[in-house]
């Protein structure tokens, strides 16, 4: 083997391919990128000047820059494509050669592929990879999933060119099997559910308190500088500001109202489903993504339904009430999120160790936020926490939270200001900490129609009842 | 052929199959039953008297019963077992013959068995029924989807023990393929919302306004006389009047606040986000359900966040409120699903027509109720109406509820009291007629992090920002 071989490779020189490779070369590793489009490989040798990147148009020339057991990530877009790339692959291949899908692929897809690749010695990796093309090149918050042993081939690379919290990197091992997709679809779903409540708070502020622009920013750029301190804020704080040359209005004013999404938001509220955790607050921002599609619906829906009623009397002290009101919202959304982890992680045998998602979540990713340290701080005095409401130290937080959240959400709906991620979010906390809930009728109802049988409070078994007294 | 020969064949001689068999025979068909428990046999028998009802216990014997082309109903539960019985059917059956699988199976199932079982020359029908084991004696309703050609072989069969509105029979060829059985699923889809906004107004009456459970009942009474007549809210009333003999109180009060499912709910909101349909009072129904069976945790939460809120003072004119409210977000629900049902018919080519499947609603299922005449006039009115909420008559009545629904959900969620059902109502309806929603933020947000790129107003294309300035 020659001294200069490559210890890693990465399929598809997109930006975020590129930005990665070139993140791992800064850190000292000989990487090697392919790209069948030569276009690319001519933008990463630019980029890479004097870096240890070799870029590669042959997928045989690619392979064979790489040391074994060779280590390969693609990063090509989810679906049929992984598929071609790996059949394309593997006959290249050796026993113990590990491939890693470093896209945003569904993690059943990942399931099989990881199972057709070990009949072949191959380990296969889904690693979820979050940060955007910023986060490539300076440091992502990186998910993988696979085999244990065949990850610390990989390990200090990762380690090293991972985000850093408090000298700790935002990467870790996270379980076999396609659990480092997993991991990362939820991740994306809580991401939903915090950019849609964002959404919301904007909403409020511009139609129900009509803030300026110059006052929204200037909120953002507050609440950034507190609680609720994160990525999302931050951006969203300098969104705010960003005009074009010569413009003398913000950007943001100029873009259409209609959202788009590529699935991993679905899918995490298809399989919360599958196993029965309720996840209101994400299912509720897929489903204004899918709304706010409707244009032309809802400008016909806007023209019949005059709105009719209460104005928000604009008062600083609703600012804040708003604040606390997305802080409450964003710690369920990311409770939520949680809670489905805990639950597939008991389903699917992926063993999570839910501190450790939460430290790699501190930095890095897109949901990187203060909060997560709390998030962090509650599975490590409990590993086995069950739902993150009920961490005492979150309990305390969230307590001092419900005032304001009412006092907000009543107001919005008197005034048809629309936020239902907020609504989803109070409305779940109060069933959450219902003892006692009304599906008791439900049960009934369903033995009434269907004799489909109940059970009884201090009894064992189950009941069916002849309700119609014939 | 034997004069005798019956014209219809049910499999599976459960209540529900056993007393449609009894009905077709009441309406002077001959039929025949098959189950391999012989109990069933006899109890069929039995309940049969001098009808004219012939039971088998052994397939072969089944089959000589039946004139051809022979038309064969499975009753059986949805899952393996329905491809147990085709499996072991197909062999004894000759071209032309008609399966009918009349259980809750899965519409993706359903395709894959027209599929097979076209290519052996058989007909496969899914069909939805409802109408539990009452509908399915008196008369059910009954959504059959498949060959156009080969339902004529049923349809005075069918159209003779359907329930009958304004002499109608609540049943007609739905479309091709599986089309039957996914309009039985958006029908349950729709049910399970309502079941929930049912409860809800159970508990705001018990827990916001502290009525007894005679006065829950009387209210319950009063609101099936009015515009919310419907068949859940008559058998809510009548569960509000059930007591055990020698017990003082409401057997309803007995039940656990555990509520089941068997899918079909779920299976509706999975589908409406593949095809971009937002259900948000149906995902609620669906999450409660799962949040109800988390009893321990509800418990824990409930004893660590001790409610301080507003007391409701209740009053006469909150019941009525109340009334409004539940009859607004009812529509929400029917609204959201003939939604789906439309997108679904466009997606699957399933042609809907959605008057029809409004006409075969209004009676023998579990969602009928007076609002189905409303939604069938609005679809006979314009065919191709895209959404219920902009037909002009239904604007009118929906318009006048929204004051009472506001106060109704701004109080409860000032007291503490859950009704996620009724607040995600009222905020998909307040986003639905927002001609501007703040989607535009969540572009911005994907465009920075992900260069997902964005529409802009008034221009075509996609554009990319640079959104920080470097």
């Amino acid at each position: 083997m020659k001294n200069d071989s490559s210890v890693f490779g990465i399929i598809g020189m997109g930006t975020m391919g590129r930005n990665l490779l070139l993140n791992m070369a800064d850190h000292g590793f000989n990487v090697s990128g392919l790209d069948k489009d030569e276009s690319k490989i001519t933008l990463l040798r630019k980029e890479a000047g004097s870096l240890p990147v070799k870029g590669f148009s042959a997928v045989q020339d690619f392979i064979n820059s790489l040391q074994t057991p060779r280590a390969i990530m693609m990063l090509v877009p989810a679906g049929k494509i992984v598929d071609e790339v790996i059949q394309e692959l593997t006959p290249l291949l050796s026993k113990g050669d590990l491939i890693i899908d470093g896209g945003n692929s569904h993690f059943s897809d990942t399931n099989r592929r990881v199972e057709e690749l070990k009949d072949k010695g191959l380990h296969f990796f889904g690693m979820g990879i979050s940060g955007g093309e910023e986060g490539a090149r300076r440091g992502p918050s990186m998910m993988p999933g696979g085999d244990q042993k065949a990850y610390e081939v990989v390990r200090p690379i990762f380690e090293a060119v991972a985000a850093k919290v408090k000298g700790d990197p935002c990467v870790t091992y996270v379980g076999p099997g396609a659990s480092g997709h997993f991991v990362k679809m939820v991740h994306n779903g809580i991401e939903y559910g915090i950019m849609q409540l964002i959404a919301e708070a904007y909403e409020f502020m511009k139609r129900g308190l009509k803030l300026s622009d110059e006052k929204i920013h200037a909120t953002f750029k507050k609440w950034n500088e507190g609680r609720l301190q994160s990525f999302l804020i931050e951006i969203t704080r300098d969104i705010f500001t960003f005009k074009e040359p010569g413009v003398d209005h913000l950007l943001v004013n100029d873009i259409k109202d209609e959202a788009r999404s590529k699935g991993t938001g679905k899918w995490t509220s298809q399989i919360a489903m599958d196993l029965q955790a309720p996840l209101t607050v994400i299912d509720t921002a897929v489903s204004m993504r899918d709304l706010s599609k409707y244009k032309a619906l809802r400008t016909k829906a806007a023209e019949l339904y005059k709105k009719n009623t209460t104005e928000i009397t604009s008062q600083e002290s609703l600012v804040d009430a708003l604040e606390s009101a997305l802080y409450f919202s964003t710690i369920i959304s990311y409770a939520q999120g949680m809670h489905l982890l805990s639950l597939a992680s008991k389903e699917f045998k992926y063993d999570l160790k839910m501190d450790s998602i939460a430290q790699i979540w501190r930095g890095g990713c897109i949901i990187r936020s203060s909060f997560l340290q709390d998030i962090f701080d509650a599975y490590q005095n409990d590993p086995s926490l069950p739902h993150l409401l009920i961490d005492n130290s979150i309990q305390t937080k969230v307590s001092s939270l419900i005032p304001a959240t009412r006092e907000v959400v009543s107001l919005a709906i008197k005034s048809g200001i629309a936020i239902p991620g907020f609504t989803a979010a109070i409305s779940y906390f109060d069933s959450f900490t219902s003892e006692r809930m009304p599906s008791n009728l439900i049960q009934a109802q369903r033995d009434y129609f269907g004799a489909h049988t109940y059970e009884r409070i201090g009894k064992e078994g189950v009941f069916h009842t002849q309700w119609i007294v014939k």
